[in-house]
């Protein structure tokens, strides 16, 4: 039986929008945009849209007016009701009334400021300006509708039933993952792949894929929206752009030698237990632990995002034992080209000399490689970052030279200044 | 959005129909049950259900209750005024009228007569008795109510999401069966897959996908309700139930061996063109050929359905051209025990010899091989049989030992009659 209203209200849609809603984004944004809130709440940044495959000419792929009309849509949303009793009523880590009340204030009126958009040499040029709290919840939902849009894209000359054997297949794919991963036992992981998914949809079907599949060893997505709607964890800690943005603000270079440990100073003020996790690559892993406080050893965990991920857990254990910490009550988390044997081998090399967790991202929500002709789906990658704070430049080193982001003189200064040499250079695949 | 209504009217069902019309049976068998309404309106038959794969235990897979409100429910239904429009108004095999108005006043008055349940030794012992062209009208379906009551109920067991993933599973593995046919230049391929589908609505997305997938080159379905939905052919000629009624009714050595012509001289009365199909393995096709009129050469082909599909269609090739008749012209179609490799072996074998066609059943409308645990879903080997007709048992030799049927000394009579010797034992997998 049709449901005619249904089907006329479909007639309606001006567009099928990718993003939802305001909290259709990571939980770790939130939780920076509060701290940013508190603490830097005029800060003016700007942040920028930048895709590391330059193989893929999104603009050649993506239309213009379809793009417009999504980001357009995005400034229309506003925090709903139950949105803002969710995360005015939730348990998020354990702790009631994560946010405050000023914080949510300010989030319930929040509309994301104005874009810029522009197509240069097939790619686009989208940039963001304003304060800090307010132009950093665009990097979520920016990357997932370029994202989307490309997949669309493809999509676009499929048949129905070419369609539906896609995502049988991406299902198939998703499914027998699950299946290896079941066979890991005590196994911690959580979705990560908000930023980089094939789609909202999609997204939404690999989470509730790993809650059957995995029962409580799934612990939870970095998805907001896709937490409240499924009842689950809301997973995520802080990112790289605390570091960054704070590095930027530095006066001096022993200003900026200290400002990775300030982010995580005015973090502590904030934040126990298990949202105590280190980032320690922003600037290189290695020096940032050598010089790094007492106080940060007694944090609960490190999360290792770029560079060769055993050899970063290595570092951490060794960095703990140094400072007299039993690394056993530690907490590891890999978050960085994750795939199921990369998961499997670095648990089984890790678990019981820490506690081992894993931030499953792109290979979680959009592994379709392979799928269609001339793999046109397979992942790129694509990131928005901070790369101005007060007019000064940012910049990224990672444990990846691949990785690295800013003006080379910058970058000079930086490697000088933290004492980074030579750096393995990793491919970065998402 | 919930449609409330269709929900609410989900409540309300009694049963999920697994047969949910008169015509939801294949097309052969309307046109079998016109010529025996025609010809022998009176003679009183038995069906029965036979489950060759023994080591399946039916009657502890499917519920007695079940099975019984399945069976009872397809009594209850009756040709409704759009099949019967079809059924007068439609072409078949490009013939207007192809029903006689007598015989369409009969079926738009018929009921399915009772039938006969017991449970022995794990199997079910289902039989039909009364006038045959009633009775041979509860072949298709039953046959199909207990393949799907058995995936039903071995699908009882999976969550959703598993669920979900095994039909991603089947709609990828269908998929590139399509794929691999699409390589074949100038396939002729129908659907014959309803006796032993795994559900009405998978059998039905074969279809779909099939007709997206080849285009021209799917012939067509030989399920007359889904032919009927998807606008496409209705594809059948006839079977072995002719011969093995004909050969039972016979009074003498002499009758028996001219039987199985006498149904080829009824049905050349009513059809011409691509429904001279000859089915020649009833009783062996060698010996059948070698003693076959001289007006049977001019039928337009052979089915291919026991015994080595190669050997049967070089007896067919070898028998034409003994009658001076170019095989070129004649079309041998193939319906046994096929899947992808074999119908890709025997079309490059004979494409350009004679006019090849396939008739893809099991593999087609129920290939879940390997797709769940303990593989319970596998196919296997059921069939429902004329087993008695006018009281005096029926016989079936076939070109292969392990299909033959009937007792014992009447297959040794009937071997003498018409003269079959040794024959290689084929595996019957389905």
């Amino acid at each position: 039986m049709v449901d005619i209203a249904t089907r006329v209200w479909n007639h309606k849609w001006k567009i099928d929008p990718i993003v939802r809603s305001l909290i259709d984004t990571d939980f770790y944004k939130l939780l920076m945009c509060q701290s940013v809130f508190r603490n830097h709440p005029d800060t003016q940044v700007t942040f920028s849209l930048i895709n590391r495959t330059k193989s893929i000419r999104l603009a050649d792929l993506v239309d213009e007016g379809e793009l417009r009309e999504q980001l357009d849509h995005i400034r229309s949303l506003r925090l709903t009701r139950g949105e803002s009793t969710w995360l005015r009523g939730n348990t998020f880590y354990g702790k009631r009334q994560m946010f405050t009340p000023a914080f949510m204030t300010w989030f319930e009126n929040l509309q994301l400021p104005p874009y810029h958009l522009e197509k240069i040499d097939g790619q686009y040029e989208l940039t963001f300006e304003g304060s800090w709290p307010e132009v950093m919840l665009w990097e979520i939902p920016a990357l997932a509708v370029i994202m989307e849009l490309r997949s669309r894209a493809v999509l676009k000359t499929l048949g129905r039933f070419e369609l539906q054997v896609l995502y049988a297949r991406a299902m198939t794919k998703l499914w027998e993952k699950v299946e290896d991963l079941r066979h890991i036992p005590d196994l911690r992981l959580a979705d990560f792949g908000t930023r980089r998914r094939h789609s909202y949809l999609w997204q939404d079907w690999c989470v509730q894929a790993m809650m059957e599949g995995l029962g409580n060893n799934f612990t939870g997505t970095s998805n907001c929206r896709i937490a409240m709607q499924r009842e689950i964890e809301a997973i995520g800690t802080n990112a790289h752009e605390l570091p960054m943005v704070y590095a930027a603000l530095a006066d001096s270079d022993a200003a900026l030698r200290q400002a990775p440990y300030a982010v995580l100073a005015d973090w502590q003020e904030e934040h126990d237990g298990n949202l105590r996790i280190i980032l320690p690559d922003t600037f290189g892993t290695k020096g940032f632990l050598d010089r790094a406080p007492d106080w940060l050893a007694g944090w609960t965990g490190i999360r290792v995002d770029s560079g060769d991920p055993a050899a970063g857990a290595e570092t951490a254990i060794a960095w703990w034992q140094s400072r007299g910490e039993d690394p056993r009550q530690k907490l590891v988390i890999f978050s960085d080209g994750l795939d199921v044997a990369k998961i499997s081998e670095l648990h089984q090399q890790f678990a019981g000399r820490v506690r081992v967790s894993f931030g499953w991202g792109t290979m979680l929500t959009n592994d379709f490689k392979g799928l269609v002709a001339g793999d046109a789906l397979a992942p790129f990658s694509l990131v928005c970052k901070a790369v101005a704070a007060n007019g000064r430049p940012t910049v990224k080193l990672s444990d990846n030279p691949n990785k690295a982001m800013g003006p080379a003189d910058e970058i000079a200064r930086y490697k000088r200044v933290f004492g980074v040499g030579e750096q393995e250079r990793v491919e970065v695949v998402v």
